[in-house]
């Protein structure tokens, strides 16, 4: 039976400064670093032994796997980054303050952008020294799908990709996989995985540096769920 | 013109305890921290853009390569971690203390095993429970090929499909490529890469933490050779 394990990239510097963060690349905090750490543990304790790891191309889930892997004894296990499983890109909104944007375009404004699943935030110009477009990392990247801001439901429909060709396929074949990721990438993942509506996937929280392990079959049904 | 850089880790715990380490994954000192570190400011301050990074699958290489990249504001770029980048195995002489080794074996003959190009050391066992025979990450490796202690010409032999596979390609494609590896692994690929006789690559020693930077031409010849 083989293993899934999700794990949230711990607090973030601008989580502390309550900014709006997106594909932003900025630090853990000295808390997220402890999440991370204590995390590693955790997977140590419960004797899961992988054999795939992958993240984002965002610092804070690089460092989150890496302390991850590293406090369980496994720091060698072979390691992919996608911008694929990068957080949802929050568009104009990145950096802006979430109470100042509150005030600034509404507090119920501000709501729909962060709790649809559907509704776009106001986009980010692609020569704006924020976008991705301006980002070595994006470089080899068809400049069509550079997002200029995402829903829920295009954080999905471009993490899937990743999920058909590399995850699913290791665990098919018997792999222990962790996916070392943000909020949304994997409440995209555990949307599809858990077959979860478009309404109810809005209250779906996904608790920062806490490991959640799937045991899947071969046809990828979940045998069970456990947060560690 | 692609850029290829190497880089040694840092101190190790037993590079201070003075033992024989070859594939025991020990950790780095705090020394070797540091040393790593610095190495990635160096590499920072020089402007260098990494497109893809190489490492073994033993710890103090790949805690090296990410202390490198993290503070050269590159932990994003592409890693893949390869055995055939390890430290030179030393067989049965791992974990044994080299002073003692020498008054064991006789300072020459511990001479001959660090120094000469093509004697092996004491073989180590399989069932030893230092053999890599025993250790999970090499568990997908032909058990034929997993060494039981290696010299100079062995290590470069097992190197140097790493090199055709994916260092030499990324070169001829113009991606610039660091590999944090060990010093007789970089000693072979040094060997190979500027043509050093079986006589000559004795005398090479590489420098811990010292970023070595190459600019080569698509033909694979060095055009330029600094360490910075």
């Amino acid at each position: 039976m083989a293993k899934l394990v999700f794990i949230r990239h711990g607090q973030s510097e601008w989580n502390l400064k309550n900014l709006f963060t997106g594909w932003t690349d900025v630090q853990l905090s000295d808390k997220g670093v402890e999440e991370a750490k204590e995390a590693g543990r955790k997977i140590k304790k419960a004797g899961i032994e992988f054999d795939q790891a992958y993240t984002s191309v965002l610092t804070r889930a690089i460092k989150t796997l890496h302390y991850a892997l590293e406090e369980s004894d496994q720091l060698w296990v072979p390691e992919m980054k996608s911008w694929r499983l990068n957080e949802r890109h929050y568009g104009d909104l990145q950096g802006q303050n979430k109470a100042e944007a509150a005030e600034k375009f509404g507090a119920d404004q501000v709501h729909i952008w962060r709790r649809s699943y559907d509704v776009l935030p106001p986009l980010l110009d692609e020569n704006d020294e924020r976008s991705a477009a301006q980002d070595r990392r994006y470089a080899n990247l068809d400049p069509h799908i550079i997002p200029g801001g995402e829903n829920l439901k295009v954080t999905l429909e471009r993490v899937m990709p990743f999920w058909e060709d590399h995850i699913a396929p290791d665990l098919i074949a018997g792999k222990n996989v962790i996916v070392a990721a943000h909020g949304n990438s994997l409440r995209a993942l555990t949307k599809y995985i858990e077959g979860i509506s478009d309404e109810d996937i809005i209250n779906l929280e996904i608790a920062t540096g806490q490991p959640i392990v799937y045991e899947m079959d071969k046809k990828l049904n979940i045998v069970s769920k456990e947060k560690l």
